[in-house]
């Protein structure tokens, strides 16, 4: 596999040229304090150093020998609990943290660009930090300080991680569903009793002490979704002095053998009378979980973008190597056997779909990024803009990425041949490692019902509108002659998308059911023109560095144009597949499938 | 993982309602000795038997186990041996062989069926009678009478195996590089001398001796694939009383670790002055290796559709079990506590994209299969036409039955959650076996290339002609008012076909790279038109017992109405991909990828 080269350049484009971070930040007084350019690009400098150096090697032989469990313990594969040091002793731990008690607080957009690399390097490491820092937020928004003080300043520290505990074996999107129990003692806190599965570094021997956030029933909970309390319960209790206390009873029972990340412990938790402690109010621990959900979910959008980079790299490096065939118009390199691969057209749309839908990809990762930080940290319309847009296009985030994410890692296969399918290239771990983000935090298929359904139906159409109009502004302002060939199609797809949406709000009103019909090829539609929108930015900000001799900017400038012409048209299958309506598939009862 | 049943009813339909197999053989006379219906349906039911009951238990444990190497030696996993034993007892391994040679002489119609069968049962277990059957059809065609008398009977017999040697480390795609030498000796034998990788079946334990069919070059011999000659290499010498003789010098270097297919071996094989017998004449060897190509691919586009099918049982059993949620028009079972996954509509999406590209695929298959049946044992224009429609959709099947079948088993995988990505269920090994089967046998890019560019492009458009006049045909006969619905659609789709290939065909007028940048687009757009051509030929056929109280025939017309409505619009874009040109495919330096 060719060694991970982290794509800080095209980061820094992003930033800098493409979205004007520097004027964003300064917009934001909260902000501002803690980042600037200087500071972000030292912070991305040194975490590619890290994911280069010192994750990227861990990761075939992390998924060859995996974590172990016996006995109750867990053992993770070499070199992970010494990585986890080096990254904690860096402070990396705390990189989004509230500041007031031990975090950097350093913006959504830098912390995921950390993400992308810390996925491109080995994503069944990137699990135990990115668990434990999303844990961190809900801690950090809806815990008492008490808890912070005692919790929160540890994780941010690295001393110890932290999980998320809400499947159970019959409920999994279904959250309403759960059995696990909180009774309340006399001291304030809740004895918790039950069994959680799939949960992500459950156990393991990387750090001292782990902290669980359950969601449980309260006697007399309203059943359903409205009945859900969220608890934080430690595996070893805490003393006053911050010592660790007793066992509290919080034990795996198993871990799962799964296609891959096999170095990451997804395991089965018992809970029995553990002591817990409430987390936000009671009974609304779905909402106190769902507030960190925005930025999980595109954190794990982002896993499909760190393999697609890396398997763009592998395929890339290969396909410049591997000398097979000649060039249907003439050979290209006649003093060698044969051709290097890349000559041929086919190759080259699966390296280009590859490189266009990554570097699409990262460019729209980072401008939602932007707008989870802009509600966040902004202010009025800023902030309102911020929330009306991340709330639409996170789902969108998770799920279109993680799709292109296991398309890329197959393209990148195919690019390999039989190279491809052999373990010891690893290429063929990346397309088992990533397959899991397409069902972890909601599947796909719920992210694009919680887009459709939640997100666009039930604002009749305004959060959409909101992206519609930012498009259109940008198109508007676009004048030069130079972008006209981006912004016409780019006003096109704009357009369908807005007739789309209306036409399914409208079909919607006739059967409740084209929502669900429609959910998946409209997040689809919906990403392929969002990509345009910063495929389009992306050229121009490259356009005006073209008199520089860099070829960067001329690769993205060419990058672009193949994207419009090949790769958008991929909305109008979509679409007409929408348009052909829900009947065929509700007129078909279950007993005919 | 739902017990494997085998879809008999489906096949049957295909062969006696769609495709009026009956007449067919009738038509062809050395065929019609050997296969009447009831033969046919007697093979298929005990084909199923022994799929169902002896080869898919053993699949599980052949992923987890797998085949192992031990100093030279290669051991197959727990059952393989036995498995084989039977079947070869079943008299199956000769079941397409010349029955001069003791073979059953059964047309690639039911030998493709039984091929789906062992298939969806195991890939890795089918791949060793597969490749067997294969050889054998290069020995019959090309080798000599003694040789077919030595080593054809033993293989049909099921005593020995074969093996193709193709590969080498620097020549895959491009056979043209091989190193791998044949010195003529006095006894008119051949000492072959090189190494071989990527040999499926190339060592094992299951037969005593393994016959492989090497490509080698003579000194001398022309550069590039003009100067290649195939040599059947025993691994053991035979003596004339057929008692097993001298070690040939044919060892395994090493196993391959794999994505999937753990139970196959895949070996690297080394030749070392091995006695080795010419088959066919000098230089001639990729012509009589490619003889059965054509067999071949059909074979392992059939491995797509085994592993589809598998998947759609498995994620059907899963959606009516599974309890999650509510459907968007109302609890449908009100007393459960949630509904059953299979009525939300994205799951019935997914259910019905398997459903319908699957049981597409399979009469696709059987089509193509029959005009295999016709190119090999028709005369006159029957034969003609066979031979035209099998060179032409050959690579269709082999290239988008496997892109299908990724896809299917991916959309499996999705519709069990968390639970397709657990080793346990069984769901993810399928999506790994079957993802060879893009690669192997040729890629499915080369696939692409072979249709357009040797098929389409070099018989000026004819090959594809004579597909579309069948079309054509097919909608002129076919007027009945309750077919339109399906008629109207695939005349558009059908004209545009044409209209495409022409477009493609004087675009490649200006720059011959147009084949290569459109050839992937090219053999889905065709593969989306045949289908729905096919699914047109079921729907007629399923009208005409609609008055049946069989639901079978309801399911067949209600697959064919979500086919015609939802995945047919896959082709507009496609299309449009294409049309966009190749220009931003090449016009960017190797050096800005």
């Amino acid at each position: 596999m060719a060694d991970y080269q982290a794509p800080l350049k095209d980061m820094n484009f992003l930033l800098y040229d493409v979205f004007s971070m520097e004027a964003m930040w300064q917009s934001m007084p909260t902000l501002s304090e803690h980042v600037d350019r200087e500071t972000a690009q030292a912070i991305l400098q040194e975490c590619a150093k890290i994911a280069e150096q010192e994750i990227a090697p861990l990761s075939r032989q992390g998924d060859e020998i995996g974590v172990s469990f016996n006995d109750g313990k867990v053992t993770t594969a070499p070199g992970y609990k010494e990585a986890f040091k080096t990254y904690a002793d860096g402070g990396w731990t705390g990189l989004g943290g509230e500041p007031d008690f031990g975090g950097m607080g350093m913006p959504k957009v830098i912390t995921a660009l950390h993400e992308e690399m810390l996925c491109s390097a080995d994503i069944a490491f990137s699990l135990y930090p990115g668990l434990t820092a999303g844990a961190g937020l809900s801690i950090a928004k809806h815990a008492t300080d008490e808890l912070k003080e005692r919790y929160l300043t540890r994780l941010y520290a690295g001393d110890w991680m932290a999980t998320m505990c809400l499947t159970e074996p019959h409920s999994g999107t279904d959250l309403g569903l759960i059995y696990t129990k909180a009774i309340p003692e006399d001291d304030g806190s809740f004895a918790i009793t039950g069994t959680k599965i799939f949960i992500t570094a459950g156990e393991h021997d990387i750090t001292d002490n782990i902290v669980h956030l359950v969601l449980a029933k309260l006697p007399g909970a309203p059943a359903g979704p409205r009945g859900i309390s969220l608890f934080l319960v430690p595996k070893y209790q805490v003393n006053e002095d911050e010592s660790l206390g007793d066992f509290n009873n919080v034990t795996c029972g198993s871990i799962e053998h799964k296609m891959g990340i096999h170095a990451s412990a997804t395991c089965v938790m018992n809970f029995d009378s553990s002591k817990g402690y409430l987390v936000g109010e009671e009974n609304k621990g779905l909402a106190c979980m769902f507030t960190m959900m925005n930025f999980e979910r595109i954190g794990v959008g982002i896993q499909g973008i760190g393999a697609a980079e890396r398997s763009y790299q592998n395929a890339l490096e290969y396909a410049k190597d591997r000398l097979q065939g000649r060039s249907l118009s003439g050979a290209k390199y006649p003093e060698k056997a044969a051709d290097p691969i890349i000559v041929h057209g086919d190759v080259r749309r699966m390296l280009l779909n590859m490189k266009a839908l990554t570097e699409g990809s990262r460019a729209l990762s980072t401008y939602i990024s932007m707008t989870l930080d802009m509600a966040t940290y902004g202010e009025g319309e800023l902030k309102a803009k911020g929330e009306s847009l991340s709330a639409l296009m996170t789902p969108l985030a998770k799920a279109f990425f993680t799709d292109l994410g296991l398309d890329n890692t197959v393209a990148g296969q195919q690019v390999l041949g039989g190279h491809g399918y052999i373990r010891e290239w690893g290429q063929e771990q990346l397309v088992r490692d990533v397959r899991i983000a397409q069902i972890y935090e909601g599947t796909n298929g719920i992210q694009a019902m919680d887009l459709l359904a939640r997100k666009v139906a039930a604002s009749k159409g305004e959060l959409m509108q909101t992206f519609i109009n930012e498009v259109n502004t940008y198109i508007e302002q676009t004048s030069a002659d130079n972008m006209q060939e981006f912004i016409q199609p780019l006003k096109d797809a704009n357009i369908d998308l807005a007739e789309l949406t209306q036409h399914i709000l409208k079909a919607a009103q006739g059967n409740i059911e084209e929502l669900g019909t429609s959910a998946n090829d409209y997040l689809h539609v919906f990403g392929y023109t969002a990509m345009a929108f910063v495929w389009a930015k992306m050229a121009e900000s490259a356009l005006a560095k073209a008199s520089s001799s860099d070829e960067f900017y001329e690769s993205k400038i060419k990058t672009a144009r193949y994207y419009f012409a090949r790769l958008l048209p991929r909305r109008l299958s979509l679409a007409a597949s929408i348009k052909a309506g829900c009947d065929t598939l509700f007129d078909i009862d279950e007993s005919l499938f």
